[in-house]
């Protein structure tokens, strides 16, 4: 009986998820452990905590019954055949690699969970009829090399590995060399990471932001990812003596700046959710207390769910800027550096992940991702579902990140219910 | 017959001043000389150049005709004695250091013209009356040590020398072993600094701001040298992932420091000037593109001719800073860093230069300077005055900097006819 037949005309109770939460737990803890010493874990791309990181994975796998494969890139693939092993996979995980100073969660938290679920349902309801994949992606972060996605994005073709080359860590390492100096264990560089047999991806990740814990929910059914556009602005006015230059001779591009940013925001607010505008990063020049600012650069980093919507609150900012620095005398260059269209999920997906909320008796909420994830990378070529636990105060990439064992296995139960759905129906 | 007296009742056109503008420009690009190589002017204090700028000083002094006198801290003094030795000396000049890449002009200007108008004075009318000094101050800019004013200072008793152990450089080279060290020539430690037998100073200076300029205006008469108020700031909110946090759930330090920023410029705008408010610095943690600012430091520099005023602005400030903060959940520091009162010129003198001025057909303005000047610190001692004459484009503190030889040359009349009056009448 296919799923979806089921839960539209008879939704029949699934049986009852019980899947070994303590187990994903010491997967979690032990993960944590391949770590650079300092606070938090750090655990970058190719270095050798990452790499004892997917051997550490390879052999669990193995030991839980997952038939282990290592692609050209490094991404750690455990699999369970289904009754026709030439369909496409029902794939879930998350990535290995962490920020610098990250926390436990983060992408290690999609991979735990993927293992215990396929083992549970392997132990508790025998071969599935559909293949079923966890996976460790290498990269997602972009901490190490100035590309991010590594993992995903060499699976699904947005690269091709001949990027390798052409990227070079901060000590002048390039991913090339950093593949080659790697263990990898048992990686296999014939087997090219490109996959075309994906049937379904589902990544299990913890927010990393704050609207679960605000509203006491506990799961997020992610209905798109954002889409972002990021821009680099440079205003320039005329860096004079801050004592000797009458305020209505000035040309201050902080002044400049600080009317911009203040309009951004306003007109943020008034756009509404999803959309947000922030401007993180930010450099005076000449930077002297005495010294009326003569340029300022900032960047500016704007998302939405919608690529109209998207579009359009750049096209209107910028005009704004312009308008602003045209009023007060100021030049301005505002140059795209960033690109990246919103990720839909999939709808049955996301429609088969309430229906499991409500069965199990969990609050839950669509929301929309502001942040990225490898699954954006899957949506536009097989149906693609997230599903987000609370984040402690919204905190992420930092030693700090923290979701309670409860909230994690909460998760990790509408994983596997999810996984059932999909693959033993 | 006192000068006042003559001015005021029977205006008596003076004789015809025609100071020799060549020997100043002469002067003027000689000492430019004193500088270690690269781009513009660097003389900073007690270097190999500055030495030999202050040894340059004395025997050209001493060539013209003056008693050349050494303090100290290194000021050099150029005397041309009046019938009574001992009544209080009219003493004219400026500072001979010069910021890092300087201009030719700020500071040198003041001393070569001093030298000058006393050569000619002396030339033309012979022994004065009243006794007048060239000064070159040996230090104006805190561009080596961590203060200023090093030369008036110890004049004016700002400083006793006793400063002199505390302060080191950069290359942690004190001010006590950098005068040991360097070549004084014929400076003379036992003649202490202080003196208590000046009977009024007067600063011929380049404006280093554009109203001269913009209002085409030979000569500005300084009515006051503002004070200045200094604070540093440092706006708290919370460090969070722009991507997954709303707009209404946001603490963005940066985005309230625009607003503060702005509301300050508004402010300074309607309180029109003198007054003046700049956030020249300004820094943003962690200055990440896809982390929302958790903190921002930034300086404030206001400035204003009257305490009162001042105060007043400070104040009002301070109480919209902490209202924005409050109204956007931001925690706010606001510490004083600087506090330094206007410094009134005198009225009898500035009457006199405006006299002056008309009678030598000069276009003039009265005007405040809105940058610090040794001449502040001699205001509440003796009866103080103060010269500018035009920057063009209002720069300083650069290579750029540059008055042309006819402006400079009307500044050097106007304190000619200023020191004619003061001491041969």
């Amino acid at each position: 009986m296919a799923a979806g037949k089921t839960r539209a005309a008879h939704p029949m109770k699934a049986p009852l998820i019980q899947a070994p939460a303590s187990q994903m737990m010491s997967l979690l803890e032990e993960l944590a452990a391949f770590s650079i010493p300092g606070t938090g874990v750090t655990r970058l791309l190719y270095s050798p905590e990452w790499s004892r990181a997917q051997l550490f994975l390879q052999e669990r796998m193995a030991g839980l019954g997952l038939e282990v494969k290592v692609d050209a890139v490094g991404n750690v693939y455990g699999r369970l055949s289904g009754d026709n092993p030439d369909d496409p996979a029902i794939v879930t995980g998350s990535h290995v690699d962490t920020v610098v100073n990250g926390g436990k969660y983060d992408g290690a938290y999609g991979i735990a969970a993927a293992i215990t679920a396929l083992h549970y349902l392997q132990q508790t309801f025998g071969k599935p009829k559909r293949t079923l994949e966890a996976v460790s992606f290498c990269e997602e972060e972009g901490s190490r090399f100035p590309l991010t996605f590594w993992g995903s994005g060499n699976v699904t073709g947005l690269y091709n590995g001949s990027e390798a080359d052409a990227h070079a860590d901060a000590e002048g390492v390039t991913l090339t060399a950093a593949m080659a100096e790697c263990s990898l264990g048992s990686l296999n560089p014939v087997l090219n990471a490109r996959r075309e047999d994906i049937g379904a991806f589902v990544e299990l990740h913890i927010e990393q932001g704050i609207i679960l814990e605000k509203t006491d929910t506990q799961i997020g059914v992610v209905q798109a990812i954002v889409g972002q556009r990021r821009f680099a602005v440079t205003v320039s006015g005329a860096a004079n003596h801050a004592g000797t230059t009458p305020m209505l001779m000035r040309q201050d591009a902080l002044a400049g700046t600080a009317e911009m940013l203040l309009a951004m925001e306003r007109l943020a607010l008034e756009a509404g959710e999803p959309l947000v505008a922030t401007s993180g990063r930010l450099e005076v020049l000449p930077n002297t207390p005495n010294v009326i600012p003569g340029e300022v650069q900032f960047t500016l980093d704007i998302r939405h769910s919608e690529e109209e919507e998207l579009d359009s609150f750049c096209s209107h900012i910028t005009s704004v800027f312009k308008e602003v620095a045209e009023g007060r005398g100021l030049a301005i260059e505002i140059s795209p550096r960033l690109s990246a269209s919103p990720a839909p999920m999939d709808t049955r997906l996301t429609g088969m992940l309430e229906s499991i909320c409500r069965n199990q008796g969990r609050t839950y909420r669509a929301m929309v991702s502001g942040a990225g994830h490898d699954a954006q990378l899957f949506a536009p070529q097989c149906p693609t579902a997230m599903i987000f636990v609370p984040s402690r105060a919204g905190i992420s990439h930092s030693p700090e990140e923290y979701s309670s064992p409860e909230e994690l296995a909460a998760g990790l139960d509408v994983l596997t219910e999810l996984l059932y759905e999909l693959a033993y129906k």
